[in-house]
Order: C-alpha cells, then structure tokens, then sequence
C-alpha cells in the first residue's frame, strides 16, 4: 500500500465540465499549498503541465468496472484504454494550460476535473521524443 | 491520505536505464495482476499507453528536493518543471510503446523504471487536442 497526500486542490466555478481535458476551454485555478512554493519557480505563462489528480468522488472500485462504456463511445472499454474516473487507482491526468502564476496558485485553462479536486503533482508537459531522440526534456 | 495500491509491477533486465522515457529503447514487460486481465482487452501491439508508477526507491520527500539540478542540465529547477524521482508525491509517469501483449503481461519499449517498479495505473496517450477540438480520446 502507498500513501499519497495532496499538494493542493483545483478551484473552478464551471459546473458542467467538458469530458476530458482535450475538449475543454474551462479556466481555474490550481491552488497549491504554501509548503511547495519554491517548486512552481519555474513554471511560466504559456507553457503546458500535466497535472495528477485524485478521483476522490468517485465509486470504490470494483471488478464490474474493468470494462466500461464511455458515455460517448458505442461499445464497452478495458478500464485501462479509457479516461474513466472508475479506474483501480483513482489518478486522474490532465494537460492543462498555464495562464497566470500568482504565487501558488496557478491560472489554468483545460480544466475538466471538479471543483476541489485533490492534486497530487505537477510535472512538465513532454512530448514524445522527435526520430533524432532529442525531445524538449527537463 | 490517500491509498494506492499496485496493479502489478515493471520486469526489465537493463541495468543502465535512460534518465527519461523520451529517450529510452529500452524494452521491458509490465507484469500486470490477473485481477485485471479483463481491464487490458483493448490495448494493442503499437500503441502508445501512459503508464504510472511509483518511485518505489526514491529517498522520502524533504523542502530540500523543492528544487533539484538535474544531472543534464546546468542549473537547479524547481521539482514541478523536471521529471526527478524525487518528489512530493513519487508518482512517475513514462510513455511507452506497446510491442506485444501475452494475457497480463505486456511487452513494451521506452522503458526508464527499474526493475521491480509497482505500477499504478495505466492509461491510454492522449496527444493536445487539434484546432478543431477533434482529439483521439477514448
């Protein structure tokens, strides 16, 4: 058993939030805990971060969920090829956009998780790695 | 607090591992439990997936690591814009490619855990929505 504890949460005043990050113009803000300050230096204006979340409103998980179909797909998913909130570990991934740092909150646009969702990290955005193997990695 | 448990574990037996997915060929096998079998279903030879992972080695998380040099570049950053192991939460997150799947066990290539890392989820690779908003997401 591993124990995560939350950096921070998402605050958004959107209620109907689009599926997935990938289809979403929703800003918010990620609120980080004063704690970890000195870890957002580097973050800037533009630039796109993945950020972790914790399901925490979502079901137990159980094993009628390792199939499951998306609301907008026509047929059932393995758990493990869909964004499903239902998942064996409640991680959720978004890529969102960084709008504003304003100390520890962070101005986002690509929201899709709900109101005070827990976050758990924030990591930089890297695409995958160009033939010559020389991705823009930190 | 929240609780993580692993879905099955990394099994490779290179010893000198990238410092990042993005410039790995290093191949491998994610040995996923049996419980979740019908959870893999829809993962296929050439896909990308999102694999997450726990840092299971990583020394416990102190205000020091808030910022971190990494051993490539040249100057310290703060821990949300690098991909260190060391980490408030150690959640990892690597891309790799699918090369064959054998029931719960799948062959994969980008490999930069060690062996032996717990898996915590894994998830399909979703790349930033297109203009249109038209993107490949399940």
């Amino acid at each position: 058993m591993i124990e995560m504890h939350p950096i921070g949460y998402v605050r958004t005043d959107a209620h109907n939030l689009p599926r997935h990050w990938s289809v979403s113009d929703v800003e918010g803000t990620l609120v980080i805990d004063e704690a970890y300050r000195e870890g957002l230096r580097d973050i800037r204006p533009g630039e796109r971060i993945v950020v972790l979340f914790c399901f925490d409103r979502s079901p137990r998980f159980t094993p009628e969920l390792l199939r499951q179909k998306p609301p907008h797909r026509d047929r059932e998913y393995g758990v493990f090829s869909i964004c499903s909130p239902r998942r064996p570990n409640p991680i959720g991934l978004s890529v969102v956009t960084v709008l504003a740092v304003d100390g520890t909150s962070l101005q986002v646009k690509g929201i899709d998780m709900l109101d005070r969702t827990p976050i758990l990290d924030i990591k930089p955005h890297i695409e995958a790695a160009t033939p010559s193997g020389q991705a823009d990695e930190k």
